[in-house]
């Protein structure tokens, strides 16, 4: 069992997650519509539904295919709207309540030209994170938009929905200031067109803001999907603890050098991709070592240890000294939490629950 | 036809680069072992095969018998042994010349201990890589490590292998030196075991070193394999030409920011990797922008113009001024070069050659 790099997934850890978010939720009074890009899985998707969710993000018209088919019938696609998905957007249209995002004027004018069955459109708002959307204050160029999704009866303005992506890079320290900053933004623009609009929704919620503040006046939705896994991109800057992060890569162990400090696994760029995160003591790091246990849990991460660098195949483990390294040896399985569990899940294609039973992912 | 992200295949530049290093090998009179991680494809294979290569590199046992079950009877898995696939080593090494690897002596026991059929075991010497492998002065334990080989009539000691991986971040101008570095390190060893195993070989040559350097006195054979596809690290290192670059991603532009000179691509992180390289201007980039031609092939990368950041499914353009983005309009389908070609490939699963044939990958 596990004689290749393999993902594992804790149920325990996962549920307990999705819980914790749907309480809180609860709690506030907002809706929430948990982003199911970082698990891609129809059966992961019905943990959720265990839980009485029944809408969802997605991040792809297939993604939204894909669910649909396992009939969640109210999804939003927050990815800007693609022209060239046209045929398969009014597909969908037909049988579920579908959002979808606009990002520009020509991506709305797009859109205009090629709906012919009823969708909810979302105009997309760059609040911070300068990726995709029109800026909040660029009321002129919302105006357009608006017009222009007005001018075709079948694409229904339901208002704004901004990603605060930029909440990723910063330190719990750092997150409600930002949060606050955004949902000051949204809310000036709600303020702005509720009374031409008064179902007017706002849509918003990365995990950093969502798992952590407490203050979300005026929002409608919450959008947030790593918490369903974690990682130590989201550890390390202090969202979450290494015990919320629900997959771990099993990796063998092939060479140990006590004399560099250092041990190489099977496990690299293929597994884990190549995102990374700075750990405790400033080390730049491509994942948390742990030891594996019997029954396919996982220890906290070894003090000291990490991933120094990887490659296609190769993940290169460094500990503080010689005698640290020599606690690996050659033959073992050790498990490491990923720096991005939403890439590394897409890459690995599937989850181990234990060694009894895979749950695959969307085949992208 | 290409309504999400696509990777395409020139099999015209494919094929120019198998041939241009099988022409330069037998110029240099040296063998030639192409390594297939970069395509993982048994399809383009057989393009090597149609020139008479009949051996091959793999990077994990999976991908040596994803080639044998095509035919190919003489692999090297350029990976340290996994002791966890001994089954799988056994099985492979009663039907095709296998070459394996150990890397430590640790490894060397595993290897010792568990392999039944006959396999020639290369010693990995780190020739400054600082990955896998033992010390190339370290004779003391390549003494002790070849003595374990020799312990098991099964494994046949076959020489020493080296992977100098640290010319793939080095510019053309100091590719030499290290080749020089190299290779004199390997003859070192070659010269103080050859009297004991006159049959002794070694094995290196990674593309940079293998597609620029005309050097290789003493080295028995070259192990290149980014080389069939090339990538935008290679060409920013002045490696290769971006018209020897023989894989783009298609994408579409779903949105376009004149006022930012930026625009957004659908084609992120889950589909090029996070791997990035350092273009002409110093701009940190994770790859290079080309217009698509009507007949699928395209165009040299838009100078001024490249992949400033990628999240999971998002690429952000920047262009060198409001007028320069304005070449990309909402609804265009754009090429990009990756900055990684094996990884790229890797995790889009296949090619295609034109819109009229797919060539899948191995399923990893």
């Amino acid at each position: 069992m596990f004689s290749k790099p393999t993902l594992l997934l804790s149920e325990e850890i996962c549920r307990a997650n999705i819980e914790f978010m749907l309480a809180k939720a609860l709690r506030l009074g907002i809706e929430l519509r948990p982003h199911f890009k970082t698990h891609q899985s129809i059966e992961i998707g019905r943990w959720f539904r265990d839980y009485g969710i029944g809408k969802i993000a997605v991040s792809s018209v297939p993604m939204a295919q894909y669910f649909a088919s396992d009939g969640w019938n109210d999804i939003t696609v927050a990815f800007p709207y693609v022209y060239q998905q046209a045929d398969e957007v009014n597909a969908l249209a037909k049988s579920i309540n579908l959002q979808v995002l606009v990002s520009s004027l020509g991506n709305a004018k797009l859109l205009s030209k090629s709906i012919k069955n009823r969708v909810n459109v979302y105009i997309e708002i760059d609040t911070g994170q300068y990726r995709s959307g029109l800026q909040a204050e660029d009321f002129d160029t919302i105006d357009k938009t608006i017009e222009v999704i007005l001018s075709n009866p079948n694409t229904n303005f339901y208002g704004f929905l901004s990603h605060a992506g930029h909440s990723y890079n910063n330190h719990l320290n750092k997150i409600t200031q930002i949060n606050t900053e955004v949902t000051s933004k949204l809310n000036q623009l709600k303020n702005n067109y509720i009374k031409q609009f008064p179902s007017l929704k706002i849509s918003y919620g990365d995990t950093p803001t969502s798992w952590t503040c407490e203050q979300f006046d005026g929002i409608d939705e919450l959008r947030p999907g790593n918490y369903t896994f974690f990682d130590m991109q989201q550890a390390s800057n202090g969202i979450c603890s290494t015990s919320n992060i629900a997959i771990a890569l099993v990796c063998p162990v092939v060479a140990v050098y006590p004399e560099r400090s250092r041990a190489i696994i099977w496990g690299g760029a293929v597994h884990l991709t190549k995102d990374f995160y700075t750990d405790n003591d400033g080390n730049k790091s491509f994942g948390a070592v742990c030891k594996l246990n019997p029954d396919y849990t996982w220890t906290k991460p070894i003090e000291g240890m990490y991933l120094e660098s990887i490659s296609q195949e190769h993940g290169v483990v460094r500990a503080k000294n010689c005698e640290a390294i020599k606690s690996l040896r050659e033959g073992d399985l050790i498990a490491v939490l990923p720096p991005h569990s939403c890439l590394t899940a897409d890459k690995m294609g599937g989850f181990w629950v234990q060694e009894k039973r895979f749950i695959p992912m969307m085949k992208s």
